[in-house]
């Protein structure tokens, strides 16, 4: 697709398509496609040894058995066996609620575009991690609202930062959005302590929560922290099937919210897209209730882990000792910060064309300023002879820049 | 759930949500899942025919040549192979695009949704037939567009009443949103004629349109009829797989748009969800390639002119003779006018109570004031002897509401 194209419709446009802006995934897809180049870009979870026979059995019993639902359209709640497994999922969570209280989405992003649709209007506020993850950004940008992004340090969001901004700000926010456990972008995640202070300050100053819940299921080591919404539940969840349980095939989330909040986003979920499909639903339902994924979970976490020492081994190895990157004890991510004076969006094209490797810019995670020096790496995909070789030739591209940078410095 | 829920969260919600409605047909759908209630309410396909061994073999070739890709994340843009198909579809009907004019979206209910969110500014007028899609009502208003109806007769919408209301707005309308074949709700056709006029009215004041064309594949009798867009190349068209080529199951549909609107699309659709699901894609993909869709089609085609067959005759009857419906020649609706004083909204309680036999109010498909003595009937899911019996019992209520105002009027 050509990048300008001749637009005539130009000022039949809603105001809010001006603040939108392409996603630096998005663009790299068609790259991370090219089998020549190593893709450190996409969240996307190593599905090569998913059981597929597993699906197969499901889908031969769901059109034997129930064909009439499984191709029929679904209700605007989500399939409500579907719903009964998440609840007793999150038990294990010491989530404690009921069907009504939860919707299923098409994938956690749907749930993003809902509330920001059920709260956002333009030049309303919103609170973020500083990075925070793109299509979080790029949802709320949608709806033309502000964000305000909190720094964060190898323990998460500082509290005392957050109430130095809730102090500041002239105008309430509408909500702070957080990543808490191995966060997207920063792979970092926020210590125990801290998701009480949050919750208590939270508290105080009356702000509403969204907790994405994405990857906590994908710990490596350490003890499960308790979720923010275990700690109270005036918070909104967000679960999504696609980084573990199952498959981002499926393209299907999970939305917890109080229930006035609820009705509101079933409505919004109707003007959406009616219903998510049923044959995906009925998939999941009885994939969870007929097979042991918790083994196929912990097969994988083991892979991850693996594949997150291969490519720490392989930064520490190549890239130069002026960088830094975080230590993720858990999902998908390394941060990688170089120093100030390079920028990886200029840096990525050189990385595609020249090395074939790919990453995300650090610019795409900030609402406004910031990244310029940093990027993000996705361990999930490659395997690990691809990490090392990966990280070899990116490891040319940054030291190769920081060279003409130090000789136009001299 | 409860309907009314204390609600601490109302003033931050966004304006938006203030102008939400709940949908008749959601409210329905747990009614209409009670075995003993004859459904004539939602627009469901008959599914019990639908060859479901073709979706396990076609998943079995999935699962077994193309599992990494098929359980991984897709692009924005949707599956190449499916869009690719959908272009040959398209040739059909006249219409002569490339895959990049394209993209699959979640149902033609998403489609609405994103475009509804690239235009629509709150106070934003939108013109649509009178009655109109409940879905793409809901879609524009969540968005705090003005919806201007303009009138029908049994030919579709009336081009006069178009260029009078185009005359006298204040302000110029953002687009048509148009379904010209077998109208969702009225079951009405727009004739050759008025297409023609339509396309000439709109191209003389620089109206974008908007084709729903979710039904047309779908005619009883009679010669196709141009689609609005093989008329003029401006025209935004939008087509699904749930009503007929596939299943509402996988709940796919596309959009066609010209390149620059699709390019704000594409934006519009990360943010919503990032992409559609693979699975559902690679499904529909197989199954239109290695199967004799058409035949399954035609089949249905013959299933659903015998179903409204037998509403009409049922109608005929049973009803008053003060009542009159539409004569669908394709769809999935038949639109009943009852006299003035009636109120469907009111008499469905009864319906569904006492009668067991549910419909959608005539309400629901206005923005404003409108159709409180009109009624939806759908006959596609229901069987033919179903049919019969429903009509006779909904036939009941309507006498029994008849008299009841007349003895009151004495």
């Amino acid at each position: 697709m050509p990048k300008y194209t001749f637009d005539k419709w130009s000022d039949i446009y809603a105001n809010r398509v001006k603040t939108l802006r392409s996603s630096a995934v998005r663009d790299l897809m068609s790259v991370a496609d090219m089998p020549e180049v190593i893709s450190f870009a996409g969240g996307f979870p190593d599905v090569k040894d998913f059981p597929a026979g597993r699906i197969l059995k499901t889908t031969t019993h769901l059109m034997e058995n129930s064909k009439a639902t499984a191709l029929q359209y679904a209700s605007s709640h989500g399939d409500e066996a579907l719903r009964k497994i998440i609840v007793e999922l999150l038990e294990s969570e010491k989530i404690y609620v009921d069907t009504d209280d939860m919707m299923i989405t098409f994938g956690a992003q749907q749930g993003l575009d809902l509330l920001a649709k059920i709260f956002l209007n333009p030049g309303d506020i919103v609170l973020a991690e500083s990075p925070t993850y793109l299509g979080a950004l790029n949802a709320f940008i949608t709806y033309q609202a502000q964000v305000v992004q909190i720094k964060m340090d190898k323990n998460g969001l500082i509290p005392k930062e957050l109430e130095k901004t809730l102090k500041g700000l002239k105008k309430k926010p509408k909500f702070l959005y957080t990543v808490p456990s191995f966060q997207n972008p920063s792979g970092i995640t926020l210590s125990e302590t801290r998701r009480k202070s949050l919750v208590k300050i939270a508290k105080k100053y009356d702000l509403l929560i969204i907790e994405d819940n994405a990857y906590s299921a994908l710990r490596f080591e350490g003890d499960p922290l308790p979720t923010l919404r275990s700690l109270d539940e005036n918070i909104i969840f967000l679960g999504t099937f696609s980084k573990i349980f199952f498959i981002p095939g499926a393209r299907l989330g999970w939305l917890v919210a109080p229930r006035a909040i609820m009705e509101k986003l079933l409505f919004a979920k109707q003007a959406a897209d009616l219903c998510c499909g049923s044959l995906p639903q009925k998939l999941t339902e009885h994939y969870l209730t007929n097979y042991d994924w918790r083994k196929y979970a912990q097969k994988m976490i083991k892979k991850y882990t693996k594949k997150r020492d291969v490519m720490l081994a392989a930064l520490k190895e190549h890239f130069p000792k002026e960088a830094k990157w975080t230590y993720p004890s858990g999902g998908f991510y390394i941060w990688v910060t170089l120093p100030e004076f390079l920028d990886t969006t200029e840096m990525l094209a050189e990385a595609v064309n020249e090395q074939k490797v790919a990453f995300v810019p650090g610019e795409g995670f900030y609402y406004r300023e910031g990244g310029k020096n940093k990027m993000r790496l996705s361990y999930c995909l490659p395997s690990e002879k691809e990490i090392k070789e990966g990280i070899k030739r990116l490891a040319k591209v940054v030291k190769r820049n920081m060279e003409i940078y130090r000789s136009l410095e001299r």
